[in-house]
C-alpha cells in the first residue's frame, strides 16, 4: 500500500508522486504517444458505420478517415487526399475503394492510387495514401497506429459462455483519457458519485480496501469487502477496463450483471471517447426481454438532452447534482466528476490515500515505461490478456 | 485639469499617458492582483445562493467554490477537493460543512477535513481545503482573497435614512473591469450612450465640467453644470462607484432617484461582473408600489432576450443601436459600448480630453500604487469610506 | 506544363514546390499583406448597406467601419473612435458624417473631427480618424487599404452588351482566401465536387487539359476539351476570377450562362468572403423572368439552413455529401471541399499534377512578387484588366 501523507501545515503544497515524464499525453512522437501506439485502439461501435459510408475520426491528436467498403470491410486511411488535401470522407466509397471528392483520385484499401481521371497514365502508381490495420471485435472497430506489425488479434478475449454482445453508445468526454482510466481503478467513487439514482447501491454497501498487482497484460485489481468477499477487476494495458457491473438504470431486472470492456480512447490530450462493449449472460426468452428493454432505453436516450449539455449545466452550477434525471444518469455523473477535474488533471496537487492504490500502481508502471521509451531502452513486452483471468463480482 | 493634446498631423500615434505597469490585470501575483486583493470584493447577490447550495465562482482569474450552509452562512472555499481535484460545488452541503462528490471527503467551514470514508483514521487531520473570509452587506456577498486580516467591515457604509435595499441582477460583462470602472467616472457618456430610450434625459440637459480629488478611500468626483449645480459621485477603491442615479427605465415614477453602489468585479482580465445594490428612499405604501414595479420589471427581464445576445447583435451590425428595445436598455447600451472597446482597451491609442479628468486621476493613482507594490515599497493605506461623505444629485 | 512527380516509395513526403515566403498570409506588414494592399479590394454588396447605416468589417486581419451617408456615399473609416476606442459603427450617421456613440465626437468623411461636445473648442482640429478610399462598381463596394494613391478605377471592366448586373449574396468562408482563388483555377474539380446536383453537368462531359499564361493583369487560363474547344478564364490579380459559368441550380433556363466576377477577399488568414457580381445577358421580358426567378431563389435561400451549418454537418460526417439538398448546393459543395483543406492548406504535403498547371503558375508568380517585396526590390507593376480580353465558354 502506497500512502502519501501531506503535512498538515501546508495544505496547498503538492504531495502526489510527480513523474518526470508527461504520463497524460498521447501526441505523436511523445513517449506517451509511442507507448499507446503499441496497442490496438478501439475507435467506434461497428454499428455506427454502414457499408458504403465514410467518416472522419480523430485519435491521439491525429486525424484519419474511417470507411466501410461494400464488402463490409472497415478501413482506416489518412484524413486527406495526398493530391491537394481534400477530406477523404467527403468522397465516394466504391466497392472497397474510396474516391476523392475533389478530383476523383481513387485509392484501393491498401492505399494504392488506382485512378486519376485528369492526369497522365503513369502518375497514379507513384501515389499512395496511408492506411492503418483495422479490425472488428465484439461490436467495436479497432485500428493499429504504430510502426511494424500490430499485436495479436483480438486485443482481449470475449468472455466464455452464452450471451448477448451489446455495444454501448460511444460517448465523447471532454478530458484526458487517463483520468477516466484512473477512475475505472477507483472503486470507492461509486458510493458517492453514483449515490443519486442508486444504480450502484449494492456496490456501496461497504467500502472496499483496494489493492492491485502488475501482470503481463496490465493490472489485476482487488476490492476486499468487510464481508471477506473480493471483487476482481481487470485493467488491460493501455486503456481498457474489464469488469462486471450492476445493470444500468433503465436495464434493472434484465440481463443480470453484465461484463463490460470499456476503452478510454484519446481523441487528443483534452478529449477522449468511451468505447464500450458488454456481454449480458442471457439467452432465449431472457435475451428477447433484454433486447426490448435496451430498445426502450435507446428511445429514452434519443429523447433526453445531450449528456454534455447536462454536464455543462452541472459545471456552471445551473443544475444541482442531486436533481439530475437522465436515462444515462451514471454516465452524466461520471463525466461531470472526471472531466470536472479539468481537461488534464493537475496530478501535482493531489493528496492520495490508500483507496488510490491501483491508480498509484498504474502511474508507476506508466512512468517506468515512458522513461524507458524516452531513453530508447527496451520497454515491457505486453501480452494479449489471457482468457482464463476473468473479472469476479465479489460482492 | 489634465489635457493631453495630440499633434494634428499624426492621428494614429498614441498620446495617452502610458503607464509602465499593467493597470488592467488582476491576475494573482501581479502588482494589479496584489492591489485588488487588499480589499473586500463583491461576488454575487445574496439572494442567488440558497441555504444548502454550492456554486462555482471565478474571481480575478482564480476559481473558487461558494456555498451557503444550513445555518445561512456563506463561505468561499477552494474550487477543488485536495484529494483528487473534483469540483467541490458538485458535492453536498451538510449543515455548514461540505462533502466532496468523488470520495465523500468532508470539510468544515474552516476548511478542516473531518471525514474520509475510505481512508485510515489518522489521515484526515492532515488535510485542509483553503477558505476565504466571506460576509454579506446590503444584499451582496463579499470575500477577501488577500494575505493576512481583511479590512474593516463593512466595505462601505449604507446610506442613512429609511428605504428599501434593492440588489440588482448580476451582469456578466465580457471586458476588463477597469474600463467599466472608468466609465463610471465618465459622466459625459450618458448624454450620448444613453440617448436612445431617454432614461438619462435629465442628466444630458447640459454637459458637466468634470473634476476630481483623491481621498483616503478613493476619489471624489464633481460634475459642474452650467446651472452652477455640482453633482458629487464617490469612487471607492478599488472598483466601486456610489452614485445617485435616475430611475431605470421600467422603474419610472417609483422609488425616487436611488442611490446605487456598483462593484466592477474582475472574473479574469477579459471579463467582469457588475454586482450592484441600491437603496431606494421609500417606505410604507411607496415601498409596496416600488416592490410591485420591481417584480414587473423582473418579469419583463425574464421574457427578454439575454443582454449579451443583444450586445453581440449590436457588435456584428445585425442590430442598429437606435433600434434596441429591452427592459435592461441602459445595461445593454453600456455593455455594448464599454466591452466594445475590446476585451482590454488599448489605452495607448487614446486621445484624452478634459472630460476624462477623473479617469486620468484614477490611472495616475493606480499607476503610482502598482509601481510601489512592484518595487516592494509601502503603498497607500486605504481607509474604509466614511458615512458622512455622500453622493449629491446636483442637477 | 509543370508536373511534380513524387517517388512512389515515399508517399508521405512533401513534393509540392515549397515557397520560402508565406504566400497565404495577408496580415499587415507581411510581404503578402503589402502585395494585396496594392489593389482595390471588394468588401460587400452595395445593397447590403442602406443610407444612414454603419457596419463593422474585417479585411486582411484589420478591423474597419463601413458606413453610407445620407447622400448615398459609402466610406470606410477606422474601427474605433480615436478618443476612447468605442466602435464607430454603434454611432450615428448624420448627413455624410458619423458621430461616436460614446461622447458624441463627430467626423466628416475625410476623417476630420468636426464636433466634440464636452471638450474645449480648439481640440477637435487636432483629431482625425483614418479613412480609406471607397468606391462602388457593378453592385459591389471596394476600398483601397494601401499607401499612396489607389490604382485606376474601376478595378475591372464590365462586360460589353446589355444585361442585368446581378450581385450575389456574400458568403463567409472559413479558410484562407488563396485556396479559394486556387480552386477557381482548377477546372477539373467541377466534374467531381459538383457531380451531385448536376448544375455543372455540361462542364464535366470531358475533362479539360489546363494551361495558363501570365499577363500584365493576372493570368489567362485555358481549358482545352477533347472536342478541340478551349475555355478561356481570366484571373485578375490579386484575387478575382472572371468566368462564364452555367446557371446556378435554381436559375436553370433563365438568364443564359452568366459572366461572373468573383472576389476572394481575406477577412483574416483563416477566413475569407466571397464577393461576387454577375452580368446576365438578358433584357426586356427575359430580364423580368430572370428577376422573378432570382427572387424565388432568394426566398428559398432565406428558408434554407445556413450554408455553414450544412458544411459543418458534412465535416463531422453527420451528413453524407451525396445527400445534401440546398438552394446554394454548389456553394455548399465548394466551401465543404475548399475550407475542408484546412483553415490554411498545408501546401508542403501536396502531390500536384498536370491539372494543377494554373495553380502552379500563380504560386510561382506570387512567390516571385512576395520575394521582391520582402527584399525591398521593385515588383511588377500590375495593370488594370483591359476590356477586350474576355472569358470564353469554350464547351
Amino acid at each position: 500500500m502506497t500512502l502519501v501523507e501531506p503535512k498538515a501545515d501546508s495544505p496547498r503544497v503538492a504531495h502526489a508522486r510527480t513523474p518526470d515524464v508527461d504520463i497524460a499525453t498521447t501526441r505523436p512522437g511523445t513517449p506517451g504517444g509511442k507507448f499507446m501506439r503499441q496497442f490496438w485502439i478501439a475507435l467506434d461501435a461497428s454499428a455506427n458505420l454502414a457499408p458504403g459510408r465514410a467518416k472522419p475520426i480523430r485519435i491521439m491528436s491525429e486525424d484519419y478517415t474511417l470507411y466501410r467498403g461494400a464488402s463490409g470491410r472497415a478501413q482506416v486511411i489518412a484524413q486527406r487526399c495526398p493530391h491537394r488535401g481534400a477530406m477523404m470522407h467527403l468522397g465516394w466509397v466504391e466497392d472497397d475503394d474510396i474516391r476523392c471528392v475533389y478530383h476523383g483520385w481513387k485509392y484501393d484499401c491498401s492505399g494504392q492510387c488506382i485512378e486519376q481521371p485528369a492526369e497522365e497514365a503513369g502518375y497514379k502508381r507513384k501515389v499512395k495514401i496511408a492506411t492503418y490495420p483495422t479490425r472488428e471485435h465484439m461490436g467495436l472497430i479497432f485500428a493499429f497506429f504504430g510502426e511494424g506489425e500490430p499485436p495479436p488479434w483480438p486485443p482481449y478475449p470475449e468472455s466464455a459462455g452464452e450471451g448477448i454482445i451489446d455495444p454501448w453508445p460511444v460517448y465523447h468526454v471532454p478530458c484526458n483519457y487517463l483520468q477516466c482510466f484512473e477512475n475505472s481503478m477507483d472503486e470507492v467513487h461509486v458510493a458517492f458519485t453514483h449515490a443519486p439514482g442508486g444504480s450502484h447501491a449494492k456496490l456501496s454497501q461497504d467500502l472496499p480496501i483496494i489493492s492491485a498487482e502488475e501482470k503481463d497484460w496490465g493490472i489485476l485489481r482487488f476490492g476486499k469487502r468487510a464481508s471477506g468477499k473480493v471483487r476482481h477487476t481487470l485493467h488491460y494495458a493501455p486503456n481498457i477496463v474489464r469488469v462486471i457491473v450492476p445493470p444500468l438504470a433503465g436495464m434493472d431486472g434484465v440481463g443480470g450483471w453484465p461484463e463490460i470492456t470499456f476503452s478510454f480512447t484519446p481523441v487528443d490530450d483534452e478529449n477522449c471517447l468511451w468505447v464500450l462493449t458488454s456481454k449480458a449472460p442471457v439467452t432465449g426468452k431472457a435475451a428477447e426481454i433484454f433486447r426490448a428493454k435496451r430498445a426502450e432505453l435507446d428511445r429514452k436516450r434519443a429523447e433526453a438532452p445531450p449528456v454534455l449539455d447536462v454536464v455543462h449545466d452541472l459545471w456552471s452550477g445551473e443544475l444541482h447534482y442531486a436533481d439530475v434525471r437522465h436515462p444515462d444518469l451514471a454516465v452524466v455523473q461520471d463525466i461531470a466528476v472526471q472531466a470536472g477535474q479539468g481537461p488534464i488533471e493537475d496530478r501535482k496537487r493531489e493528496f492520495l490515500g490508500r483507496s488510490d492504490a491501483a491508480i498509484i500502481l498504474w502511474r508507476r508502471i506508466l512512468t517506468r515505461e515512458l522513461r524507458l521509451i524516452a531513453e530508447g531502452k527496451p520497454a515491457k513486452r505486453w501480452t494479449t490478456p489471457p482468457a482464463d483471468v476473468v473479472p469476479i463480482v465479489g460482492i
